[in-house]
């Protein structure tokens, strides 16, 4: 079924101890897009510039995901975000961020896309994700992301979003900070006493957790050996859920929780290089190798009492 | 089979963000041994001083604890340490280190000792471990831990004992300053090179994993949510681990995956409380019970390919 994804559409200026590159294709719809096509069909909301050239809109037009949603604003440049990582690939310094054509979006649903039944809001103003959710006909299944300085800046419309959403993506230095808590495991009780149905805890590196009412589920990070830039890896990590449960359709906790693996294998594969080089070059062979891997890995058997 | 533990006796001093605690029983041989005993018969050596009182003594001398090995120094003062906590309960500050009767300490090998077939060497200085393991008559499973004071002061030593060792115990930053590798995958590949067979990177609250040259197996941390004091965490862990494989007797990959979990789990008990206050009062039945917990944070089954 089509999952309907906004967010950013950037261009990134990265430095790594290993390495740095200038002004590539980024933006957290593009990497939740691209990890979500190799299930589902992927309708894209956001908005570039004139200087994003045919060339990234190649870039960004694969076979499954319908950029129809794609603002190109005339005169106007693309949203740039320029970052560096030290020998912590969990911690990075923001350089730049240079909002352009992205502060006046106002994201529009095209004609059709009204009552497609799952939405992914990834991290941008909560007015915007809230202005496209009032846009649906029907009622989706929304999942949804945001960062530090929604939680800080816009507490009260954040607060609005949340009661409508039933999967938040979050990462664990923002779930203390939404939840007041240090321990993660009660921030994620008390997150979801604010709306969401299921919450996903994202711990970089050290891999994630989804908590819903019923169940607690654990999923190590894939262990990458190459990591080469992290930059995107949470977006690919909520595109590989969608991506799943859109393309599986029932939402139980069986399904839950092979979505959370197929988040960590799209995460994985969008670290082993600098922008989508990676995960714009797999397919859902490799996806699946990647995930019988981490099965393996965590395989383990209860106990006589 | 009987497990022999050597490693330290303390009094520790702690200051928590929560509470603080003055000359509370711990020590690595302490903590190990309390984890190991709920399943095998353990034999402990280490040394104290005048000042462990039989209060203290009674403390350890749990049913299968067997202390024989435990040396009582006339006139002289137990290892002392003090250490302090923030909000990140993996980054600890040491205040004072005091090591006492632990400055001349030589471990003796009790008569009847010398066949064990089980050895733990928790973390001291590894010329002691050493001698402890040359006194040995036949082949014990060795496993050992060790800490960044020794891999920088006597890595010498070291890297005699790793020669001797099956099983090493270590944590994500000592693997990383042992094996000059940032990554953890690599860095503990390196260290196999060492001489263990197999190697267990503990990572604090994110859990730990076990690799050997045949396999990965990863684990979560047990999530503890009334976490009072991490001391003594990783010795419990490492203890966990050796109590269920000396008990079980059969080293082999579905065995040493189960022995992660037991130490994942002995480790949880003793963040709950100060001191030996939660690990002392715990039966095979809430080990298993947590051990059984863990198995459904983690299950997933394979995808069809």
């Amino acid at each position: 079924m089509s999952l309907v994804i906004v967010g950013s559409v950037a261009f990134d200026s990265i430095e790594t101890p290993r390495r740095r590159v200038e002004r590539v294709l980024g933006g957290s719809a593009v990497y939740a897009s691209m990890a979500a096509c190799y299930q589902t069909p992927v309708r894209l909301i956001g908005v570039a510039g004139e200087d994003f050239t045919s060339e990234y809109i190649d870039l960004i037009k694969m076979e499954n995901i319908d950029i129809t949603g794609l603002e190109i604003v005339e005169e106007g440049k693309t949203f740039f975000w320029s970052g560096r990582y030290g020998d912590n690939p969990n911690e990075r310094e923001t350089v730049v961020t240079e909002l352009n054509v992205f502060e006046n979006f106002r994201p529009a649903l095209p004609g059709g896309w009204e009552k497609s039944e799952w939405l992914f809001l990834a991290n941008i103003d909560p007015e915007l994700q809230l202005d496209l959710l009032n846009q649906f006909k029907g009622e989706p299944f929304v999942g949804c992301d945001t960062m530090n300085f929604w939680i800080e800046g816009k507490p009260g419309v954040l607060s609005k979003v949340l009661q409508r959403v039933n999967l938040l993506f979050i990462n664990d230095s923002e779930a203390r900070e939404l939840s007041r808590e240090t321990d993660l495991i009660r921030a994620a009780r008390t997150i979801l006493k604010m709306g969401p149905d299921i919450v996903v805890v994202k711990k970089g590196e050290h891999g994630a957790f989804m908590m819903t009412e019923d169940f607690l589920f654990i999923s190590p990070a894939y262990p990458v050996e190459n990591l080469l830039d992290p930059t995107g890896a949470g977006d690919s990590f909520a595109g590989g859920v969608f991506g799943f449960l859109a393309s599986n359709g029932d939402i139980n906790e069986k399904n839950l929780r092979r979505s959370m693996i197929y988040g960590t294998v799209l995460a994985s594969f969008t670290c082993e290089d600098f922008s989508v080089g990676s995960i714009r070059n797999i397919n859902l062979d490799m996806i699946k190798e990647r995930f019988n891997r981490i099965v393996d890995y965590v395989k383990i058997d209860k106990e006589e009492t």
